[in-house]
């Protein structure tokens, strides 16, 4: 039996260990997000209902039905919210992964990546930046006038420009990442200067005008995070193949709605193991304290289900001036991985660890033989609606997903008849 | 006397911690370098004949005279700069620093770097990119056709550019590529990277058509020592206002010709101390060998001698791939050069050291007390003219020239009275 795993696992970690993430395009998520309405709305996580949604996440639903002209304001939202009128769903069940809150509606413009090796792919929606954002709840008007900027000219500016600079290897570009002090989660100062300039000979030929132009590097160059709507969707996509291999139990996703925790293992592929969401031991933005946290929140977790992220942060030294701790806790942090994982990634290294490839590939078995959680950097939504970021830290999973994960994992192989 | 000098020493390294380096345009050598004239050819290192130049130097002031129009080819160049004629001169004679041959002629376009806390300038070309260029000795069409090109549309589009930015504040963007895995001497993609992306929101509003525009993003991109041309003036106008402090042991300048490294020190600003550049231990590319080697040349250790570089190998994990070794040689090179120096720097921080600044500020007599050299990391360049890059790799300074440095300054300490 153990033998059965053994090769299973290997299985699931090879098709991760394989994927080519690629960037092919842009689209909209009414357009190209497999089953998407007018009135459906995508968020982050395991599924939630209306009445179960944590602050931040209902602030984002709230932005997004008057981003869609389907409410006026608060009140309108939230009752149209509560109407069941709304269908609800997990990113993940369509092909799609948000950060933070997550919220995807249908008019958003989506990065589309594909993997290259397996032919499916994943979208997620523009970085918008710091500040009021809708992926931390905020929906003022402010939040809403810039989601409409990026759908009539953000979006249809970078398309134009892909569709000129052609496809882009997102696995070479993150692989050079961390080799540039990212870790593809919380720090992706590399990335988006990477991004910018593979864009920049080509973003200038687009047929918009020059303060457009303009704008829109203005709009890139602002936000250090605009590559972390790239990392996810490459992780997502290249995770994706990972699941349905009989026997394996590996975990290839993990995510969060603000309320729970939530994991799927790669032999159950429909299944969610969730419990709730762990507040975030990080560090503050001035005026705000774990009082004001929300818990954990958000599908960008998906690029530690990838090994990067958390589990690569030994080659992210500095991104510690923004989640605490020092060098050698983040080089500790990526270390302690191996203990839970099943491979070392050949394509995303870490320079300090002597480029030994980052932990890849969490196994449920591994994570309750040893006590270890996977480690997780995260940005730290306010609880209330509206209010935004109000710092950024590391998490854990809570345990008892694992714990749930294995359980039914037993319960399926004594199903069928592989144990007694 | 010890304590004359203490002072002496914290008055020089002093200076060089509060620079502020800050890019405010491009001009060009003829118009902004201090006596420039269309006979005068700048060099690398200190002042070097001739008939003493080693191969890629030669090759360098072969196609600068071809560039400048003085000259049809080889022969006629080589007669030419034989003939008397041609002012030859170090670069740092007239507030200049050039990467290896580091040949400036007239009519090229330069980076201006101000340091903000004295007023002084410092000049650098721009840089050329990778394969045949003329900083490593080639001269052939295509080298003078890209010159040209710099003059032409380079130069002017990124002055253009400049004037709509602002003034950059380089001090900041070096910092912040010390925690991005460049060091900057060798590995400068982030600072480049960095650079594009400040520079594009302005860079598409400037005068000129969108094909050059283009063509212009592509040239930075396509080569990631764009960055190092003003690192290198940005490090030169750092050190100036450290020369001339009195009975200070720091060293201000280091830089070689290609035939011989020279230091100057701080209490004996005008003077060269020169011995026989040695042979780079490194990495060469497919085809060539030790046997092809120039040995070492340029004015980027300019930037070891503001304590970046080779000193700061230890934020750039990645470069030992470049120029050989481990992740951990690397930090341990950085940490071995706090034995030398007089301080830390206060911006320019290593992430694996806890983010302790890097060493800076070498002193003659820590190296004579503890035998250690400065270590330099640099491209290697082929001995002959025309040929190009072969390797990058590891070198120190001959220990000669901080032995005459010393015996120099017991010598005006002992005529000054101060000892007997």
């Amino acid at each position: 039996m153990q033998e059965l795993i053994k090769k299973a696992n290997e299985e699931a970690v090879g098709r991760l260990l394989k994927a080519q993430p690629t960037l092919v395009g842009i689209g909209t998520a009414g357009a190209d997000i497999p089953n998407m309405t007018k009135k459906t709305i995508l968020h982050a996580g395991p599924p939630v209902k209306w009445e179960d949604m944590s602050g931040p996440l209902r602030g984002a639903v709230i932005g997004g039905l008057i981003y869609e002209g389907l409410a006026d304001d608060f009140d309108s939202a939230s009752a149209l919210a509560a109407s069941g009128e709304i269908t609800f769903d997990s990113c993940h069940h369509h092909d799609a992964v948000g950060p933070m809150a997550g919220v995807v509606t249908y008019s958003m413009p989506v990065w589309i990546v594909e993997n290259k090796t397996f032919g499916n792919k994943a979208y997620c929606t523009l970085n918008e930046g710091l500040g009021k954002v809708l992926r931390f709840g905020a929906y003022q008007e402010e939040v809403v006038e810039r989601l409409k900027w990026m759908e009539e000219v953000l979006g249809p500016v970078l398309k134009e420009t892909l569709a000129l600079v052609g496809e882009i290897d997102l696995k070479t570009m993150i692989a050079q990442v961390t080799q540039m002090g990212d870790e593809g989660h919380n720090r992706n100062k590399a990335g988006t200067s990477l991004l910018i300039r593979e864009l920049a000979p080509h973003l200038v030929r687009v047929n918009y005008d020059i303060e457009t132009i303009s704008k829109v590097f203005a709009f890139m160059h602002s936000n250090d995070h605009f590559f972390l709507n790239l990392t996810m969707p490459a992780c997502k996509c290249s995770l994706d193949p990972a699941g349905g291999v009989k026997y394996s139990t590996m975990v290839y996703t993990m995510a969060r709605n603000g309320t729970e925790f939530g994991i799927r293992v790669s032999s159950m592929p429909d299944r969610w193991f969730t419990a709730p969401a762990e507040i975030i031991d990080g560090l503050y933005f001035p005026g705000y304290s774990p009082a004001d946290a929300n818990p954990d929140i958000g599908d960008s977790v998906i690029t530690e289900t990838t090994g990067i992220g958390g589990f690569c942060m030994g080659a992210a030294p500095a991104i510690v001036q923004f989640v605490g701790g020092t060098p050698q806790d983040a080089v500790n942090y990526s270390k302690s991985m191996y203990e839970i994982t099943l491979a070392e990634n050949n394509t995303y290294k870490i320079p300090a660890l002597n480029f030994r490839g980052s932990a890849t590939g969490v196994d449920i078995q591994k994570v309750i033989e040893t006590g270890i959680l996977p480690i997780i950097n995260t940005g730290i939504a306010h609880k209330d609606p509206g209010v935004g970021q109000v710092g950024a830290g590391l998490v854990n999973p809570p345990m008892k997903c694992f714990e749930d994960a294995l359980e039914a994992y037993v319960e399926m192989l004594e199903k069928e008849g592989v144990i007694k």
